[in-house]
C-alpha cells in the first residue's frame, strides 16, 4: 500500500499546470493567477504633482523668508486637481494649487497654504523653501514601460488597484481547472428528495462543492450518478475530455458495489493506484482516462472530506501553480485524548486556535459528519503514538 | 485630535449588529452569517447502519467461531446501501450487506467478508463477535430535534456539509451590510476613460471594492462624483436610507476643493470627528446623516487605503459581528530599516511571511500606489521609535 506521500507524488506527476488564458475583468479577477506581466503605459504619478494645498513657486524665491521676513510674491494663477495650468512661473511669482494638482513648469517647490498669508492677488510666504521640497516628481511611483506586476501572481487588492492605475477594467488570467464532482452510491439522496429509510442525503458533494467554491474555483459538473459501472464509465467518457480533474465519491472499497474498479475495467484505464495508508478513507483509487486524472474517494463522509484536503489539494496545486491549494501544516498542542488506538496512520477532526488544537469531541468515526461543523484541520495521528494524550504535539493539516 | 482607538470606538458605537435575515441557497451561504440554529429533522444515522461489507448476524451465533472451527449460518437475503431489508434476522441466520447497509431488524453486528468463506445460500464464519461490534447505532452522529449549528456561525464547508445531511438546500443568513463607494475627485478618470494632463485613474474605488469582494460583501454602489458639494450631499440623500455604511474618498483636508465639509453643512449631519492621529490619511473625517454613518477617507491612494482597514473594517466588524472583518494585529521582526522620522504614528506598507515582516521596497509616500502589489500587512512605526531598524519587533495589522 502506498504512503499518502507516495499517493501525493503518482497524482500531481500525472497532471501538467494550465498554460490556457482567458481575458476577465478586473473584478473577477481576484484570486486568479495572472497571465500577463502588467507594464506601465505612463509614468505614475503621470506629471509632478502637489502633495499639498498651497503655492507652487520657485524655491530660490522664498531665500530668507520667514514670520517676520516674509517674502510677497505674485499670484499668476489658480489650478485645481485634474486641471493643468498652462504658463509658466517666473521669478517672483507663484501659483494657487490644490493637493493633487500638475505642478506648473517653471515652480519646483510647493509652499503649504499654512506657511502663508492664504493670498490673494499677491501671497505672502513665511518660509524658506529649497527646489524640489514637496514636489512629487513625475514618475515616482512607477516609470512607463517598467513591469508592474509579474505573470505568475495571484491577484489580491493591492494587485487589482495597482492595474487600475492604468486605466485597465480587463486582464489576462490562466484558466482555471476545470473539475468535476460526481458522487455515486445508491442509498444518497438528491437534497429536497423526500427521505426514505436507507437513505441518507448527498453530504459529499457538498463539502468538496464547497471547498472548491471556498477556494474560487467551482467544479464545472456536481452529479450524483447511479450505483452501475457502466453509467459511470460513460458519464467519465462524456466529460473527461472537457475536465482537468475528475473526483468521484463511493464506490471504492471490496464489497460487491464497489463499482469504481469496473469502472477502470470497462474504461480499459491506466490504474495508477489503490489504497493509501491512511485513515480515514484508505481505498481511494486514481486512475487516467485519455489523459485526464480521475480521483476515486471513499464515499464515506469524513474518508471523502479528509482525502479530498490530503491528495485532492495537492493535485489542484500542481494544475494552478497557486499557494491556495497548498496543503499548509502546522505544530500544535493538542487540548485533549484521544485514546482509541491509532493502528496506522490516521486523521481526526480538530480545531486549532492560538496554536493550541482541540480534538473535535464529537464523534469522530469515518460515518460522522457532525464533527464537521468544528473543524478547521486535520489532527495527524502517526501509528507510533498509539493514540495521543493531552500536551503532545502534534502535525495539523490546515483546511 | 483623536487617537486611531478612540475614533474606532466612536464609530463603531454609531452602527448596531444587522439582525435583519434572508433566505439564501446552501452555496450562496459560505461566508454568511447563519440566523437560525440547524435542527435535526432526524437521527443520523437514520438507521443502524454497517459500517463494511459482510454479513448482519447475531452476535451469539459466533460463539467459539475460528478460522478451524468456523460457524455456518443460512444467507436469507441481500441488502445493499440503499435498501432495506424487510424481515427478521433469527438464531442461525444471517443477511449479506454492503457499507452503508441499515443492519436488519434481529442482527446485532456485521462480520467483514474478509473473515467469512465470502458466502453463498451459506456463509461460514471465521471469527467470533460480540453484539453490537461493527454497528452504527441510529443516532450515534446526532440525535433527532438536537441543535446541530448554533445561530450566529460563520457558515464554512464544513457547516454546509452538516446542513446538507439534512437534506435542506436553503438556509436564513443575516443580511449583509449594504456599504456605498463613492469616489470624489475632478482628477479622478474612470477606467478605460482616455487619459488627460492632470488625470490619474480611480483607485480608491479599485482597492476598497475589491476588499469588500474579497470579504465577501460587495458594494451596494460605487461610483465616482464630481467635485461638487451640493452634488455630493445629494447623493448621500439619495442613498442613505438604503445603505449601513457610506465610505466616501477624497475632499476631507483644508483645501479649497474639499468639499466634505461643505457636504457635512448642507446636510446639516452631525459631525462624529475630523482628523485622526495617523499617517497616512489623518484628515479622515466621518459623520451621520439620518443614522447612517458616513466614513469619509483622504483621497491619497494609501490614506484611502490604510483607513479603509484600519477604521472602515472595524465598523463592518461592529455591523456584522463576523471575525473576518476583526483587525488582526501581530508582533513581526522587520527585516529592513525605515530612515524616514515617522513624526506622529505611522503605517507603512509590508509584506509579512513566517513572521517576518518586510518593508516594502517601493515609494511608502501615501500617493504611490505601486507599494500595493507588495503588501499584505501594515506596519505600525510608533512615534518613540524615530523610524525604525532592522531587527525591531513591530506590530502588523494584517490585510
Amino acid at each position: 500500500m502506498l504512503t499518502m506521500e507516495e499517493a501525493q507524488m503518482l497524482l500531481t506527476q500525472k497532471v501538467e499546470e494550465i498554460i490556457q488564458t482567458e481575458k476577465v475583468s478586473l473584478f473577477d479577477a481576484l484570486g486568479r493567477k495572472l497571465a500577463e506581466d502588467i507594464i506601465a503605459v505612463r509614468d505614475q504619478p503621470p506629471f509632478p504633482r502637489s502633495p499639498l494645498d498651497g503655492y507652487a513657486l520657485r524655491g530660490e524665491d522664498t531665500t530668507g523668508a520667514s514670520h517676520d521676513t516674509p517674502v510677497t510674491l505674485k499670484v499668476i494663477g489658480k489650478v485645481y486637481a485634474g486641471s493643468v495650468y498652462e504658463g509658466t512661473v517666473k521669478k517672483g511669482e507663484a501659483v494657487r494649487l490644490m493637493t493633487g494638482a500638475p505642478i506648473p513648469d517653471g515652480a519646483d517647490t510647493v509652499i503649504r497654504q499654512e506657511d502663508t498669508d492664504l493670498g490673494g492677488d499677491t501671497v505672502s510666504v513665511y518660509r524658506e523653501l529649497r527646489p524640489y521640497q514637496n514636489y512629487c516628481y513625475q514618475g515616482e511611483d512607477y516609470q512607463a514601460g517598467s513591469i508592474l506586476v509579474k505573470k505568475g501572481r495571484t491577484l489580491h487588492a493591492g494587485i487589482i488597484t495597482v492595474i487600475a492605475s492604468l486605466g485597465k477594467t480587463e486582464v489576462e488570467v490562466f484558466k482555471r481547472p476545470r473539475i468535476a464532482l460526481l458522487s455515486t452510491g445508491d442509498e444518497v439522496l438528491l437534497p429536497e428528495a423526500e427521505w426514505k429509510p436507507g437513505k441518507i442525503y448527498d453530504t459529499n458533494r457538498a463539502y468538496i462543492g464547497s471547498r472548491l467554491m471556498e477556494l474560487q474555483n467551482p467544479p464545472v459538473f456536481s452529479e450524483h450518478i447511479s450505483d452501475e459501472g457502466s453509467v459511470v464509465a460513460e458519464e467519465i467518457r462524456r466529460i473527461a475530455p472537457v475536465t482537468d480533474l475528475i473526483i468521484t465519491t463511493g464506490g471504492v472499497s471490496v464489497g460487491e458495489k464497489d463499482i469504481m474498479h469496473e469502472v477502470v475495467d470497462i474504461l480499459g484505464a491506466k490504474q495508477l493506484f489503490w489504497k493509501v495508508r491512511v485513515k480515514p478513507g484508505s481505498p481511494t483509487l486514481a486512475f487516467i482516462w485519455e489523459g485526464t486524472l480521475v480521483l476515486c474517494l471513499s464515499g464515506n463522509p469524513f474518508g471523502a472530506i479528509a482525502n479530498f484536503e490530503l491528495l485532492g489539494r495537492p493535485v489542484l496545486y500542481a494544475l494552478t501553480g497557486q499557494e491556495k491549494w497548498k496543503l499548509r501544516t502546522q505544530q500544535a498542542k493538542l487540548q485533549n485524548d484521544f485514546i482509541k488506538p491509532a493502528g496506522g496512520r490516521r486523521f481526526l477532526r480538530g480545531w486549532l486556535e492560538d496554536g493550541k488544537v482541540y480534538l473535535n469531541g464529537k464523534n469522530q468515526a469515518s460515518g460522522a459528519i457532525l464533527a464537521m461543523a468544528d473543524c478547521n484541520c486535520l489532527i495527524e495521528i502517526t501509528p507510533d503514538m498509539a493514540g495521543a494524550k493531552a500536551g503532545e504535539c502534534v502535525q495539523v493539516y490546515m483546511l
